[in-house]
């Protein structure tokens, strides 16, 4: 079965975000808006253990941040994924890395740009279309992140929260 | 905004669920299947990190425990809601009944019947046919839950997790 490690934001920064994604965005009923800090990558549902205990002890190393959100922004040409621009923050940064240093599957050769996906799957022409309209709008938005989570997902393609870390707790 | 405390099954069990719910429950996009705790109930994003607290408390006063399912169920005539029935259990009774004072809202007047629902808002005749043809049906399934959520629903009807508690932890 398929994990994958995220962030959500606050209600007010998902319900904002699903007002694009409900039109733009496919996965819109498969899982709430967040910025990804691992892909998804296979794994046992046994294996779902040890992840979560590695990836607490990770979420102690880490404080709580400040996200901050600026633009709309696109990965086009690699992709037609139009998406919330999250400011760098090296907590957050860090967190990425340490996350995918700990499950070393992957190689992770491409650089984090941490975003809220708000519009994928979209042909040339809608993509055209809908970041010409969306680019010019200023997400200003800060909030603090404390926490995040480890999910799996189901045969319907919808994502289940296995559990949540937070961020600076004290050893247990 | 509205918060609610479930248990999310196995994805096994969650699979099974989904292969009615996707047919049978127009909740299907919004939740993952799962045995509510408490009900859904008003609160601010900052009384969360409250019932956080509290809900961390009382996961350490219950092991995990064995959670057996044996056959669909429904509630009519109360309601049209058909579920997958989950077996009395102690631990499972004293989570519910611990959770439901803690927040003390709301006066647990009903008895607890601890379920999966896998179809509701049917017609009549839409649960007459549906009932009928699930009611024979064994769903014999055995597995350990070791954890619950607390989640808040966003302006679209669907809901994210807040936070996870697991059951017998330590006190940090």
């Amino acid at each position: 079965m398929k994990f994958g490690v995220v962030i959500f934001p606050s209600k007010s920064l998902q319900d904002l975000a699903n007002s694009y994604r409900k039109r733009y965005d496919p996965h819109y009923a498969l899982i709430p808006p967040h910025i990804t800090l691992k892909n998804a990558f296979e794994a046992t549902e046994d294996d779902a253990k040890k992840y979560a205990n590695q990836l607490r002890k990770v979420a102690r190393e880490f404080k709580p941040f400040t996200l901050k959100t600026s633009k709309i922004s696109s990965f086009q040409p690699v992709n037609n994924v139009i998406y919330m621009k999250v400011e760098p923050d090296s907590v957050l940064d860090g967190l990425h890395n340490q996350i995918n240093q700990e499950f070393k599957e992957e190689n992770v050769e491409y650089s984090f740009v941490p975003h809220v996906t708000i519009g994928q799957k979209l042909s040339n022409d809608e993509h055209s279309d809908v970041y010409g309209s969306l680019r010019m709008q200023k997400v200003e938005h800060e909030e603090i992140i404390d926490r995040f989570h480890i999910l799996y997902q189901l045969e319907n393609g919808s994502w289940t929260v296995f559990e949540t870390f937070r961020l600076g707790e004290e050893a247990e």
